[in-house]
């Protein structure tokens, strides 16, 4: 690691979001974390990408010349016909961007590979952003679960003898183990928790459209506040708890003439209980796996680290909240702050 | 009825379609009709609809004068806040339009209104697209479950002794009651239907995401063919087996590298028999309601009635499908065929 190329840059490029965090780096130690996080729709302009990339770098105080660690998830996007164009796509896009800088995407298997090479097997580096996350926090907890809920999805990995278990290693393989639940905190629609609300007394069905997301329904039930509903709503209207209130009347096809401010924060409560309980299935079903220590603790992270809390809470299980340390802005980032912290940790030992 | 306007039409205002119907007619009977269906996703821009009204109008020949029946359903969107907010706007749009034609929405109790009247309550007019259609089938089936599955959502009706016998008016009532089932022909997302689907002798939880539609499940089981797909697919890309078959396997995360056709056949299958099981989830909790004859028979009608039809089969019950005459380009629009028949009748009695 030369003088000059003292910061180090990790990405998380995502589907609705790009992350970046640098940081000074050396033998002295880490230190001026910068981070950030650009929204990009990538289905609706994959050819932004470039100029968000660009954006994201000098927010984070990149000059486009530092090593970078490389994580994604954006290669699952309808954009792309297969994972393998979609990871070549962000590959290129970085290229081109960053044509002097080192970028080393981490591979499923957790190891840094110079780009170049990179490119001859794509399929290793697709949705990669919660290798990076679990490495980071094997250092930390080196046997646990653990649950990061995201904006969109939650992972759960268990980490023993600070080595991550995972059992699946692509997105399909992760969804069927439980170590993925396609569920999160902002754009999970309810219509896939639930096929009925209570309403009245009684059982309404739902709407099948994109009426409303789990974050206006956390919003309506003060649970996050409308500086974290970073997500479009699904409208065009507000992040405030009165049109949340409106967007959720509609999956019932109600509107608020229709609809009481009770009415609506039990749909609320109702959904919460839904996704809780579908974040529990796939941690019963991970913590089922044979040979896993009964008692290992679950560290919950990610903007939703409150659902896992509840879901390990009614479990019985001890529940750590690394939260002086990945709250805040950190929480929704901790993909991109990983690479960036385990890249460092490798240039370093290579340095010796 | 002077002699001069001896053509009528019929509306169905939808949020996705906006349908039109039009007919000769006079004391010799009916004729000549002519059928439209024009897309147009009212949410993406509401002020189109004076456009479309008018492409519509056009494509039936009508020349904006005659007499005009009209029911909707588009003002359940979230272009606007409230029902009685949408209902207006489409009253107001077909005034701008049509401001020589005597213009006649029909109510939830089954009422043609004058459009001055019908303006002063608004909430009567809202989802009446069902009204029409049940009143016309019950004209030749005065005894009968009527079950019309469109594109997008799913109706059952009781009709008893020439009546129709529902409980719910309103689009959330009509949820509760079962008798609106919010799932359909193509719009349906299948996250919507199941939480996991199987693949490779598992099962596999499925995305989140705006990725497929039964559209694609039935297209690529050949239950319908590609003219038959008349919404936007997901991804943009065409309305073929092959491309269906792609939505598909990123329902699970995947892609056609990863899935063979049998895998996502054995998808398609899965989300099928889900599909039945929700109708006919709401059809048994309609019959299960006191004092319907037992012996009812279904009418299936719309553009997935074949779906209707095996659920009434597999549940042991008469099934008729008046195929004939309903079949075809008439299925995607009874309520504006419906509708125009209806007000033909009413216009001819009061001429009497």
């Amino acid at each position: 690691l030369d003088a000059a190329a003292r910061r180090i840059v990790g990405w998380d490029i995502g589907g609705v979001q790009v992350k970046a965090a640098s940081l000074a780096w050396g033998p002295v130690g880490e230190d001026d974390e910068r981070l950030t996080a650009c929204p990009l729709e990538i289905w609706r302009d994959p050819g932004a990408l470039v100029d968000v990339l660009a954006q994201a770098a000098r927010e984070v105080g990149a000059g486009g010349t530092e090593p970078a660690a490389v994580t994604m998830t954006a290669e699952l996007s309808d954009a792309f016909r297969t994972k393998r164009e979609g990871v070549l796509f962000v590959f290129d896009a970085l290229k081109r961007v960053f044509p002097r800088a080192a970028l080393l995407p981490l591979s499923i298997r957790g190891e840094f590979v110079p780009l170049a090479a990179a490119r001859s097997r794509p399929l290793d580096f697709a949705a990669t952003n919660w290798v990076a996350s679990a490495m980071f926090v094997a250092r930390y907890y080196p046997d646990c679960v653990l649950i990061d809920v995201g904006s969109t999805t939650t992972d759960v990995i268990p980490i023993v003898d600070g080595c991550v278990h995972a059992e699946g290693l692509t997105d399909t393989a992760r969804l069927i183990s439980g170590e993925l639940i396609y569920t999160g905190l902002l754009r999970t629609n309810p219509n896939t928790l639930v096929e009925a609300v209570p309403l009245g007394g009684r059982m309404c069905r739902v709407a099948a459209e994109h009426f409303a997301i789990m974050a206006d329904a956390y919003l309506l039930l003060g649970r996050i506040g409308e500086s974290d509903y970073t997500c479009p709503t699904p409208d065009g209207r507000p992040a405030t708890p009165e049109a949340a209130a409106e967007r959720l009347a509609r999956l019932v096809c109600a509107d608020r003439e229709f609809l009481g401010e009770d009415d609506v924060v039990d749909i609320g409560l109702f959904l919460l209980e839904k996704q809780l309980d579908r974040i529990s299935d796939g941690l019963v079903q991970v913590l089922s796996r044979r040979g896993l220590r009964p008692d290992l603790p679950l560290v919950v992270v990610g903007v939703g680290s409150f659902l896992a809390a509840e879901v390990g809470r009614r479990l019985g299980r001890d529940v750590l909240e690394p939260a002086a340390g990945w709250a805040g802005r950190r929480a929704a980032v901790l993909p991109a702050v990983a690479s960036a912290r385990l890249l460092g940790s490798r240039l370093v030992e290579e340095d010796r």
